[in-house]
């Protein structure tokens, strides 16, 4: 809807973006303007590389996913790293996609018409449990107190560090950004935290935890009633609002990070549920690699915006508050799933 | 990612729809089992019918367009009704589509290579002022009022009556659903209300203001920089996940309500902005007519569930705490644009 508007924001960003006025520039532009020292490198090993069979008119389609760090989800972060090895996926298909929801793929069900495929030995059972991570208790602080003063809500977020001393998470640089809206309607609290939108809140007994939110490009875990059947095997990414009624009930493992067009553009469905229920529109999967064993020219090099850097901030404020031209009433506010991480493109080093 | 479950469910619903227990029936469940006392016919009047260009298989693609009612935005719907009737998009174009965004069509902008078609006379100009609508003040309330416990948010809603009372909208059996949620980041209020989600919230002056706000599927005008640009000429459609940013910043003038996958699975532009670089990737607009300008046996004869129903709070119910077998974590909480209005079409009477 940016009409003549956005032709020459685009103009802007393309021409000047280091000059712009702080003032009014749109996130795009402060993204653009970021310096590399807040880019962060998605380390081989954690990139899911899908190649699907060329469209109608033969162009290549690609599908990038980065899967999520320790300690989220790792159970079936492993076994997706199991599956491709095994080069599960080869050969398959994607099932089924759904409009304004996900794209799913992988293993086929009962009923499909196609064969099961047996998994490779050692994949872990994982169950509900693992769809959050409990925060260790902070002795100083009541368990109970939930954010409602900027205090309260950084001694909250101060319980989440000790989940990433392992990643190499500097305690005295913590500034993640953390959403400053009016409010969310699934999580106490929610936050962008090393790349990833994360709810935060208390579980059932009370204790305090912390799960990845199913926003747009998120890829999720497939499963049947119990929730201890999805074993990485099947796997959707969604493609509409978020459908954050999700969270804590399916595995988020990753998001699709180059590539999404390739299943969002994809033909609805047409059977129950929005499976194909014409074999032939089956989009096949050529192949499913960790990048890391692809060779190095085959391997895709990508960054993502440090959500500890004051870029991060400054864009998420904007997104919060566009100051640019064409905006009339900033909103004052952003969901956790309106500040998309930004993702790039790099030469291989 | 409702892998056997999905089918399961699929075939619960079918099989007997009426008889579910309460307990775990589906939000999809509940709207099959909504009486038709509780489905509303959308006027004929009210449904603009976009027919594109067959796909590359031959395959006919309809969007199907329902018009907001008064107070909102009708000096753009009148111009979009005066555009339609000038059959002015015939022979024009899809322009733009941008991945997780908006899909825009109509009047192109100056250097798109196409020459610009003058629009009919008669078509009122309106300003951002148009965005909102003020509601009427309640004497026995306080006007910096909002709403903290259920009896103020109860007064809040009763002011939105006198905005419906020329819409034969009965103020005894008033019902709409608000949401029930912990908070939103945009308004200080939402609530679906004669089938449309609003955001409620003081404008700068400190009245009561109402407005559309822009979920999946909902439909706006584009403009340049200055807000009364916008005369309804080019439109555009959300196809991701709500950007909210938008609201009060753009008319929302409707939603698609048939043939949204004829705009999202369209293949994304690769020019500045999204729009489409190659010139022979734009989709041709066949024609654009009210329906109730076209011939009987060819009008859509759509519904919405009634927003003022019972089968609509149950529904809405069900999408915030899903009690359905397959989830183990009702989320006790659902945002505005996460309750999509149930659409149907029926024969001709």
């Amino acid at each position: 809807m940016l009409r003549r508007g956005a032709l020459y924001l685009a103009a802007l960003a393309l021409a000047a973006p280091t000059v712009a006025q702080d003032a009014v520039r749109s996130p795009d532009e402060i993204v653009a303007a970021a310096p590399s020292r807040d880019w962060v490198t998605i380390a081989p090993q954690d990139l899911l590389v899908m190649t699907l069979a060329p469209d109608a008119e033969g162009n290549a389609r690609k599908v990038v996913i980065q899967l999520i760090g320790a300690p989220f989800s790792q159970g079936w972060v492993d076994n997706i790293r199991t599956l491709a090895r095994a080069d599960y996926w080869d050969g398959m298909a994607i099932l089924r996609v759904q409009d304004n929801y996900v794209v799913q793929w992988g293993q086929p069900d009962p009923g499909m018409g196609i064969a099961e495929k047996p998994v490779p030995e050692g994949l872990r059972v994982m169950d509900a449990a693992d769809y959050t991570v409990t925060l260790p208790p902070a002795p100083e602080m009541d368990q109970s107190v939930f954010p409602v003063t900027t205090r309260q809500r950084n001694q909250f977020l101060q319980r989440m560090l000790p989940l990433f001393e392992n990643q190499g998470f500097d305690r005295k640089e913590f500034t993640s950004f953390v959403e400053r809206a009016k409010g969310d309607s699934y999580a106490v609290e929610t936050a962008i935290i090393e790349g990833w939108p994360m709810g935060l809140g208390p579980s059932d007994d009370g204790e305090l935890t912390a799960w990845p939110v199913h926003c747009y490009g998120m890829v999720g875990v497939g499963r049947g009633n119990p929730p201890d059947t999805g074993d990485g095997s099947q796997l959707y990414a969604v493609i509409g609002h978020a459908p954050r009624h999700l969270d804590r009930n399916l595995a988020v493992v990753g998001r699709v990070v180059e590539g999404i067009e390739n299943l969002s553009s994809l033909p609805r469905g047409k059977g129950p549920a929005s499976y194909y229920a014409d074999p032939a529109k089956r989009v096949p999967i050529l192949s499913v690699r960790i990048a890391a064993d692809l060779p190095e020219g085959e391997r895709p090099h990508l960054q993502y915006l440090s959500t500890e850097s004051v870029s991060f901030w400054d864009y998420a404020d904007a997104r919060a508050n566009r100051r640019d031209p064409f905006f009339v009433k900033p909103a004052g506010g952003v969901d956790v799933c309106n500040i998309p991480v930004p993702i790039r493109a790099v030469a291989a080093e």
